[in-house]
């Protein structure tokens, strides 16, 4: 069973449990796939796909040409981010490939160590990734918000947008002199409306926030400059010698799954239908604005708690204005002053604002766990609201 | 096609091609998956293995249980490692768990950069593997043989057995006082003889020259001391948030099928039989055979090149004496000083003796390509060892 539950249908209530809410797993995804895990699967005989190699020639050498072409088949469906002009480069997770952009764009600067930098809040991943190895190359200058740039330096901007803890959208802070690195894993319309197609010189995705299968560790690049595409691709060669070609061709057959599923012509219309379970991006859209609900409603006019109001956007793929609903919840106590202990108290476990160079009166909660997990959550944070009028 | 190949059925060849020689990708090995394609197949439906966690209790959390229960009983059937008392982690091929352990080592170690030691001549991979970051927990400091400790520095050695690039066993050169990492991805029982079972504190292993799956890309280390187990964890943590699991199950599905292959009551005889296209070992087995017995013979009495010969050993697998057949030739010119130009002037790119710390008059050739492959080649070498008597 999932977490806090138990049974022979995992139905019974551990209510003494704590629920863990610190990471993003999104095991939402698995009530639609269940429904659709037979058009997506995908096959592996013991003789296919055996070599080092997919195309000796590409800048990728390791990258699959039926994920190249679904990546760039799905950008164009949903229309978040331009592919023409750009190289793609294959990562086990986007961890890697941010990892590859550190290393190819530090190896190009003209002084070491670069200087990276996020504005706060930023993902709390990204200062031990820049930093644990100790790396000459690199490392990590905190808050972009407040860095100054000079001559001698040489710095490179992480930019998450939506944001990751924050869900707000983003741009670049710094003077714009140096390189960004746009970490686009949210930027897909059942997170946020759809306003543009993205066209940075680097930018990243995953499959795991796009479609859940996070266990499947694929992420993409596309990248403007065949240098940092190439310098990205060595790391990955030096590092891992290469991405899964099994997980590269189960992602290839589950992006062709969905685009399949917006391509049937009777169906085309992308307004809502009672039909939503059949396309992931309406399930998800439905899933995400419920829940999102949910708890506004569960927080009510709490004095304790709170969360932003996101504003409306048209949204190019849903055509019709929609609401931001993060993958994470960016929740602030008005009250106390460590909003993580609070929480923990009552058994939920966050993110506490400290890991994303912000306030211990900040707490991240994962948006994408389990209906019946979400659900108990919901219960203990409309407790919790509740008791709070009572003080 | 492959390399040097072309026609309907791949069977023309391009005489003028390059036969590329210079990576080891385990090509030999399709034949033999070709005939045994579903019995190893592996189906991923949609919505499985979704999450990132495997075990959130294990020490290495995103290790599937079936694999690693695979990995055991592999083990045990071979009788080429010892299992109990170590703990499994897996990893982006064992290319990833090389770094993996030289961190862990590294942060365990009273010094800081630790010296990364291997005998010449090692494996090419391990010099940029270790400095290509620029980390300061550790840096390359050359051929262990020549290598001095001292009181101060804190050094770890790398010991790949047999060894890549000259097939010979080996074990540590430096006094014992420093950890080693033993590289075991060539000890199976088609590339050498299995005299014992390994139980060394880290030992690592790679399905990519097991079974010759290299684009799955997955390894695994069997590691003694927990916290180390748990270092190495951490590593692939922040590198790639774990390991593709839909590879893990590909890889518990072949080791299975290979594990039943030889459980098969009526076939239990380890000796040879002309069916020994039923089972990976013998088939890999007598495939090496054939493939060095014929390299010897193009080399003949020649002046020019050699190779050196293998002692024979007792293989507790076989239950009887075999000889190594490693998975490269290490060549010697006996005439010429660039013996990487003399092949590649003949068509043949191999990989020169400089990579691994030795000399030019050394190359490495794979000897795992494909079967037209290698023809052509033995072809080309009996071709250069004929004309070089006529010097």
């Amino acid at each position: 069973c999932y977490s806090c539950f138990t049974g022979s249908i995992c139905s019974e209530i551990i209510h003494d449990c704590v629920i863990n809410f610190d990471h993003g797993d999104p095991k939402m995804f698995e009530k639609y796939w269940s429904l659709h895990q037979n058009t997506v699967s995908a096959v592996l005989r013991g003789n296919e796909r055996m070599s080092y190699f997919s195309d000796k020639e590409a800048v990728c050498w390791f990258l699959e040409p039926s994920l190249a072409m679904e990546i760039k088949l799905m950008h164009k469906m949903i229309g978040n981010a331009v592919t023409e002009g750009h190289h793609i480069v294959v990562g086990t997770g986007s961890s890697q490939l941010i990892s590859a952009a550190l290393y190819a764009l530090s190896s190009l600067a003209h002084h070491r160590p670069v200087d990276v930098v996020s504005a706060s809040p930023f993902y709390s991943s990204y200062p031990p990734m820049t930093n644990f190895l100790e790396s000459q190359l690199h490392h990590w200058a905190g808050d972009a918000s407040s860095y100054k740039t000079s001559g001698q330096n040489a710095y490179i901007e992480l930019v998450t947008s939506p944001g990751n803890p924050d869900g707000m959208i983003h741009s670049a802070v710094v003077d714009g002199t140096g390189p960004v690195i746009y970490d686009l894993a949210y930027y897909w319309p059942h997170y946020t409306p759809i306003t543009e197609a993205a066209d940075y010189d680097i930018m990243l995705f995953t499959v795991s926030k796009t479609t859940g299968h996070a266990g499947t560790r694929i992420g993409w690049a596309l990248v403007r400059d065949i240098e940092v595409a190439k310098k990205m691709t060595k790391y990955i060669e030096l590092s891992t010698i290469g991405v899964s070609k099994d997980s590269q061709f189960r992602t290839a057959q589950i992006l062709k799954g969905i685009r399949i599923s917006y391509s049937d012509k009777a169906e085309n219309s992308r307004e809502y239908d009672s039909n939503s379970q059949r396309r992931l991006f309406h399930f998800g859209y439905e899933q995400m604005d419920l829940r999102w609900r949910q708890l506004r409603h569960a927080i009510g006019n709490s004095q304790c708690f709170s969360v932003v109001d996101f504003p409306s956007g048209y949204c190019q793929f849903f055509e019709k204005n929609t609401r931001a609903h993060p993958a994470f919840a960016w929740l602030y106590c008005e009250m106390d002053e460590d909003c993580h202990a609070v929480f923990k108290a009552n058994g939920i476990l966050t993110r506490s604002g400290l890991h994303f160079g912000s306030s211990r009166k900040y707490i991240r909660i994962s948006m994408l766990d389990h209906d019946n997990v979400f659900q108990l959550f919901i219960d203990r944070v409309h407790q919790m609201a509740s008791s709070c009028h009572k003080k």
